[in-house]
């Protein structure tokens, strides 16, 4: 097969509760698009083929295509985990249908469409919290271990710390407020049933009090301004970090990115850009870096910064 | 059976490691003690009573009687989960040997033998935390609701701190020290092997590194002295709502409560008292307060402060 026969481009954005899929010509003219369940490679490599290959069963009927076009397909992967090399190997060893394939992060993908391909960093705050500096041809992470030692300034930390707090209030431990009143009567004040909750709590479920904070910090809530103000300073020291690795800006993605900007300091609000696309204009740049016919499980540097 | 029958005092302290047990006659003589398996009665009734039951054993032999003294046996217990009205009142119904029982937690029996049985407080800072205010014949709590909501000042709580903050040193995030070194060490430097025992680790595996982070705050490293600070903080916060509930004097307990005392400021510290005796001792106050032969399983308010 050579690589005039890839006359498409396939890019999958794949988290933890999704994965987007958009199908494009050479030119990058978009021939349809699909979405499917959770492809993330940690928690099961067939399950995120399965994910995928749905929502590229969407993306080809959109289309009006055969699924015979997947050979004629390059398609750039970005999947939850896909940043662990034992993960993304085990992947590209499946039998994918694909021409030829890539294979990176979701959150590597999101870096590469947000700066458009070139040198660039992004730091997402979202339920979890992941900084990726892409530079020279190589990704570089910080964060992005997960709630129990990770995830500082994330959605599911600052969610917790909220609780918690509301709990010390309603004990008397902490002085209240309008937010710990709050966060206390939608467990009806009740102690027992904060705390069953609090023990089977997920980060999900920790980081669905993060938009009620950012809330009440707008109205000057005293206890919701300090969480959120501590919030802002974890995200300043991820900032710190990726300026120290090279970053010369970064984009703010996540749910938190827009919450979160007005408390960060001037000297990290001034790294920050926004973003020139979504992560699957990153997956497609991704795809279109792969220039040979022959199937790789992995980007080369070299054709990263082209 | 009358009152003047029951000869024999039991006090038993019963916690969530294990449980312990004195036998002394109505004059406070000590004829025997026991140690057994824990006695948490959140974690089962038959369990609790199976540990009591075999430390008592012990104390008989010790003291040379036979189990049909236990019928002329005034007990006073002292369990884990004790303060929780429906255990309490569960495991009344269980059959009991005792002449009489009088059930409360291992806190509040710690609190009375603290005080000897006077009014007074008590701020137990070991793997998890709580204070206990004993005043006017009643009990009142405030924490010990465990780790995922409450337990602040404790040594679990300061121990995730210690090992997220040395993961963030790892990942650059965070400024390194001594501890952070030390710490990042044990895991040979490897964040998957942390990230995996972070993800199981129990509150006690988390209370593991406080010692540690104790001996570096002596050395003034950095990182130790700023979470030791955050901790201390927390546990004036205990005590500053033991005073507003009436507290005149606190006893400090448990394995960090020597630790923390030197970063106590002084309007906290001088609050401080030593400890007059055990929980043992307060176990054996409680059955004392019993002076019906009647098996009951609440103590009555008029008799502690009698």
């Amino acid at each position: 097969m050579r690589a005039m026969q890839l006359e498409y481009r396939l890019g999958v954005d794949g988290g933890g509760t999704g994965c987007r899929v958009r199908l494009t010509d050479r030119s990058g003219n978009v021939l349809g698009e699909g979405y499917a369940g959770p492809a993330n490679l940690a928690l099961g490599l067939d399950s995120t083929l399965h994910s995928v290959l749905n929502a590229v069963t969407q993306a080809l009927g959109a289309a009006n295509l055969p699924s015979s076009a997947l050979a004629r397909t390059c398609a750039g992967l970005g999947l939850a985990a896909g940043n662990v090399a034992k993960l993304r190997q085990a992947f590209a060893q499946l039998s994918l249908p694909f021409g030829a394939a890539v294979i990176r992060s979701d959150a590597e993908v999101a870096c590469l469409g947000a700066h458009n391909g070139q040198a660039g960093a992004i730091l997402i705050l979202g339920t979890g919290s992941q900084g990726v500096l892409h530079e020279g041809g190589r990704f570089i992470t910080v964060g992005g271990w997960g709630f129990a030692l990770s995830d500082a300034g994330s959605g599911a930390i600052l969610g917790r710390e909220t609780v918690r707090r509301a709990f010390s209030a309603l004990e008397g431990i902490e002085p209240s407020s309008g937010l710990t009143e709050t966060v206390i009567n939608r467990f009806a004040h009740d102690r027992s049933a904060m705390l069953e909750w609090a023990t089977s709590a997920q980060p999900k479920n920790w980081a669905e009090f993060a938009p009620l904070v950012f809330e009440r910090a707008k109205q000057l809530d005293p206890v919701a301004l300090e969480l959120v103000r501590d919030s802002a300073r974890s995200a300043e020291k991820m900032l710190e970090r990726l300026k120290a690795l090279g970053a010369q800006c970064v984009c703010l993605m996540g749910g938190l990115a827009e919450p979160i900007k007005p408390y960060l300091s001037a000297p990290y609000s001034t790294l920050l850009v926004p973003a020139q696309g979504d992560a699957l204009h990153g997956a497609l740049l991704l795809a279109a870096t792969h220039k040979d016919a022959v199937r790789s499980d992995l980007i080369e540097p070299s054709r990263l910064t082209r």
